[in-house]
């Protein structure tokens, strides 16, 4: 296929090289050195020559400034192509994007699993659209990931994604409060989450993240500063739903002085580190 | 052995049940009916007859009582008797308690696995105490439970408790948030909750709560009432070890709320009914 891929971070890149690997002819923006395919110097240069347009960018507004500002994917697009936001965005402005961009289908599925998935074509991929659209995108998603699910319309691959960090977020935090409780009540962290692994306190987040505030070293895995952007969307919306969501809030909070601490770029399993310095 | 058994409650019984059936000859109080041992009037005289004495008791207080109160073990215990107490109490009263049983020797070994695992002999036992006394307990353990674990010295095993109870009341909280925003915002939160099962979100907690969440189905499993009492431990040291558990506090406030509605004697996971009404 034909498909024109518009950002190459840290994500993008090696889902692109994933794409082009299992032949795909890719017309990239930005292209990086070492990627195969066309470099085209345009979002909407890319998407004028694809029959899928596949998004992968930080956040809400640089979706909506390579889907409709100057030279986006707006301008190049032909009638019929498909479009496949696998960013991590708002699920509301999501559903406004796909009205916008009229004659065209449309597919949000942001991801989990982060660089390594990436890497290793692992990615778990939540999917909003239509069950047809999604049908005629499943290949790709299989070049992509490896638990892919429809979730339901447009804008629910993004509201299972926001599920998601607020599950992944507020859970790194409890396994921070436990883990600190035990070492300041003179318990070895080590010992106890070992002993937790064993019953309900079981979660792949105390196999890996304890595990990395037991050995206190914070390398990213996901960044701080990413997940509290999710948890900022999933903060919106609950206003939006007049929903009260306190953990996440209260989390979102503490994410808020781990980057006041400099920690931002850390793993999130950091918080671990913050709440011990703010009695 | 000689066992005293002082707190034949819902998890007590089947506790000792399982003791009995190993060969253990039991000195019961308050002794049920259809229970295999000598039902005794007072701890003091469970205690005066048994090489053990095995507490299983609602809270602190009780535990206070049942050792030091009128006609409790302390009256009627020999020296060198090893006293273990398996109920769910403060980590700095266990040591205070431990202290004021001179001549005897003592465990702290609270369980995690509910009624089932009482009844199924599955329990996970988390232990404080010297490490010889332990090696004369674990044959008594392994009659109880599987994940038998000598977390540190005495107290250590109720701070492991304590670090549980935090994992899973905080996990629980955050599944309740996440499945309730999806609903919310209009996706399926069954389909959702199978969706994050594959990534970094799963957890036992997920699995088998965030299915109670999705069935609305909130029969006891473990009650809010005594979730709550586990949480007011984990507040109450942290204010001795200032210590902040922002998290904890929040979600102790929702069990507040939950048993303001009438709902402290239905399943931890019907804080996702509790969020819901108040929003």
């Amino acid at each position: 296929m034909r498909i024109g891929f518009v950002g190459l971070g840290v994500m993008g890149t090696p889902m692109a090289a994933n794409l082009a690997k299992a032949g795909h002819e890719l017309f990239l923006y930005r292209g990086r050195e070492g990627l195969d395919g066309t470099h085209c110097t345009s979002a909407a240069e890319a998407a004028a020559e694809a029959e899928v347009v596949i998004l992968m960018l930080p956040d809400t507004p640089d979706v909506e400034n390579a889907l409709f500002g100057p030279e986006g994917v707006a301008e190049g697009i032909k009638p019929g192509t498909l479009v496949i936001d696998m960013s991590s965005i708002s699920p509301t402005a999501t559903k406004e994007f796909a009205q916008r961009l009229k004659g065209c289908d449309y597919l949000d599925a942001p991801v989990s699993g982060g660089e390594v998935g990436a890497q290793q074509a692992t990615l778990t991929i939540l999917v909003g659209g239509e069950p047809d659209v999604f049908d005629r995108a499943k290949p790709l998603f299989e070049t992509l990931g490896k638990n892919i699910t429809l979730i339901g319309g447009t804008g629910a691959g993004q509201t299972a994604k926001v599920a998601n960090q607020i599950v992944v977020g507020l859970t790194i935090e409890a396994v921070a409060e436990a883990l600190l409780f035990a070492e300041k009540a003179g318990a070895d962290p080590a010992v106890v989450r070992e002993a937790l692994m064993g019953g309900f306190a079981q979660s792949r987040i105390l196999e890996l993240h304890g595990e990395r505030m037991v050995q206190q070293t914070f390398d990213p895995g996901f960044r701080i500063r990413l997940h509290r952007k999710d948890l900022a969307l999933a903060i919106r919306a609950a206003a939006e739903l007049d929903l009260a969501l306190p953990n996440t809030a209260a989390t979102q909070q503490l994410m808020n002085a781990a980057i006041a601490d400099g920690d931002g770029e850390l793993d999130h399993s950091a918080l671990y580190r913050t709440l011990r310095r703010h009695p």
